[in-house]
């Protein structure tokens, strides 16, 4: 495995890579669900190119930036037993040299959900996926379907510039009790640990009605958060949306239709969502 | 040479043109401008693309799109003539199909000038450009100096978001007498056409009077400003700004400056500029 920090680096190790070249863009301190992503990656392509890049521009003023758990070490070990051939860990200054003033914006499926929490978290992730997508040149690139407003994003972004790009979704990778994998569990305790497990129950909870019948967006939604707050924790959001453009449902959940929370347990902001209308996976059904 | 009026038609192409591609972007209408740009193509790569689409997202609102001048055959003929391979010409729905939502910004440098008198214009430019560099892949793209805030906004999308494309500058292309050449000259009538000049030797006045040593850019532009007022239009600006950041120069112009006007004559708003650091050009001297 090669690891480079600069874009020139970059670029000409990736001229030297023949096929087709499958993306995994991270932000580190990588666990079980970056090491799905990197598997379907390479499923996808010939070759396998993963970045590290704690971008701070998708951090709002204030948020978890500077306490953004690293562990680059580590990160290495993951991305070599993965297979990657291309490990980029390009620093700020290489990413947003002096004078950089561009943004790329996808517009109202930026406002929703967490969009309207975290002012500017968006434009952040799709301006430094599109640097990041011009720095790479991939023919495919992976993202989690966990953070299923990113993918949406994502998605949109490239299709509404032409990206000549295939986006890839991956469904959760989730604890054996049901909690998405996150790089921010790391802040919970041993006891806000424990309480997380009422995430994904929520969810669970809420697919159970809408599998029963329920459509109503109100009547879902309540299902969820009696369950969610069971956390104790500070509830953010819970909404029922439709998959696409993300809008919550105003009375009735549609055919297809996601529920989606954020929720602040101790110093973490969990996010996680689920299709209502798809099967349980299987880690749900327990 | 080939024509291909969408996407998925102007990438099978294009991935069969082996070597280095440069791409020339244009509303149509083609004139000696835009032969030397294409021969700058020609000239700094191996096959020449290029596109003719007015696009909807740079006009503004009540601004002359629909009268913008269209000449779709002796465009082909433009093209075919000056060695163009691939012609692409997609329509409205093809660039912006339904639910696009997506826009790139470059921020300040937009805003100056132009950018001011033309709200959104800029985030037009700039995101079409972006959806016609990763549609052609170029490896060049070519740009004329006339419009001078256009190409620095290019060339900051392109460092900003580092798009792997070389962008070329091309100097002016003018009339005998000096006038700029530009698809809007077309509206003007007789009369409006003979004040036009008046335009440019706005520019070399202002030229002269950096070449003898003045350095307010107040007196320089009142310079320019009174030889303009000759051409009986309403001046929407004329500014000595900075090269790089197209920011007006408070009190003193410095050692790289730029002269910038926009005047509405008749139903036409012409544009125009001059490095007033830089020899005069050729057609200029008369």
């Amino acid at each position: 495995m090669k690891i480079v920090t600069t874009i020139d680096e970059l670029r000409r190790e990736r001229r030297a890579l023949k096929g087709r070249v499958a993306f995994v863009p991270t932000m580190g301190f990588l666990h079980e669900g970056h090491r799905e992503l990197m598997r379907r990656g390479r499923e996808a392509a010939d070759h396998l190119v993963v970045s590290i890049f704690v971008n701070p521009r998708q951090f709002e003023p204030g948020a978890d930036l500077d306490a953004y758990p690293r562990d680059p070490e580590g990160d290495r070990a993951v991305c070599e037993a993965e297979g990657c051939e291309l490990l980029y860990m390009p620093d700020r200054d290489e990413m947003y040299p002096r004078g950089y003033t561009t943004v790329v914006a996808v517009g109202e499926l930026g406002e929703n959900l967490c969009g309207s929490r975290r002012p500017g978290h968006f434009e952040g992730v799709t301006t430094v996926v599109a640097k990041l997508f011009h720095q790479v040149s991939p023919d495919v690139a992976v993202f989690g379907q966990k953070d299923r407003q990113q993918l949406a994003i994502v998605r949109r972004m490239v299709r509404d510039l032409d990206f000549p790009i295939e986006i890839v979704g991956v469904p959760t990778v989730r604890e054996p009790d049901g909690l998405a994998l996150s790089s921010r569990n790391r802040y919970l305790t041993d006891d806000e640990r424990a309480r997380a497990v009422w995430l994904s129950r929520g969810l669970v909870a809420a697919h159970q009605a809408y599998s029963a019948g329920e459509r109503g967006s109100e009547a879902l939604v309540e299902v969820a958060r009696e369950v969610v707050a069971g956390a104790g924790g500070d509830i953010d959001y819970v909404e029922c949306v439709d998959p696409d453009t993300l809008r919550p449902f105003e009375e009735t959940a549609g055919p297809a239709a996601v529920m989606a929370l954020a929720v602040r347990i101790g110093s973490a902001r969990l996010i996680d969502n689920l299709r209502l209308d798809e099967p349980l996976p299987e880690e749900l059904r327990r």
